[in-house]
């Protein structure tokens, strides 16, 4: 399992936790953008957005060329593995409490089948 | 896919950033613990792990039950599904990107056997 005390875990899931950030890496994931189309659909001004950029490239997300006058980035989803492995050990933890509501929805649908028998009689 | 503008997402990968949330929700995985059991292997004031505790709460993550004077928490995993699934759907970036190392290598491979081949003609 990945360690606990990981600096690029810390930057990952900090970079995940803003709308903003996970709206550009989802624009990302349709391939390069320059600054500009990155900052483009986000109500804030270039500096506020720059930032934004910024700490996913800090997180090793967002990949930048520079081509004359123009920042080009590009997606780089590698480090967001190492936080899926981190999540996936709980997985567990979520599934027994699914299969926990399952088994209770099932008896309450026997409980009202046998019910709905008796009725019947 | 999960929307990008979610405030519980926020909030669990705002949770996730930090180690040590992350081995609180370790220890929580082994079972319920207290305030004082969370905060015993961090070094840091009780005041400063019931912050991270606090937030861990405020993510949906850990459930408080408070037993007379003490205060019981249990993991709740369910809101890290949300995370997971945010992820996933990047999943396929990296794997391609693992799929282009492996051909690289390969290809290096079957150059290298070829040019044992030549020597030792």
């Amino acid at each position: 399992m990945v360690d606990d005390h990981s600096a690029p875990l810390d930057a990952v899931f900090h970079a995940l936790a803003d709308p903003t950030r996970r709206a550009m890496l989802r624009q990302l994931a349709g391939g390069a953008r320059s600054v500009g189309d990155l900052a483009a659909p986000h109500p804030m001004s270039l500096a506020a957005a720059s930032k934004h950029i910024r700490v996913l490239e800090d997180a090793g997300l967002i990949r930048r060329e520079i081509r004359g006058r123009q920042h080009v980035c590009r997606l780089d989803a590698t480090p967001m593995h190492a936080g899926q492995e981190w999540i996936r050990h709980f997985e567990k933890f979520w599934t027994e409490r699914l299969d926990v509501l399952e088994a209770l929805l099932r008896a309450e649908d026997a409980a009202k089948g046998e019910t709905d028998g008796q009725d019947g009689n």
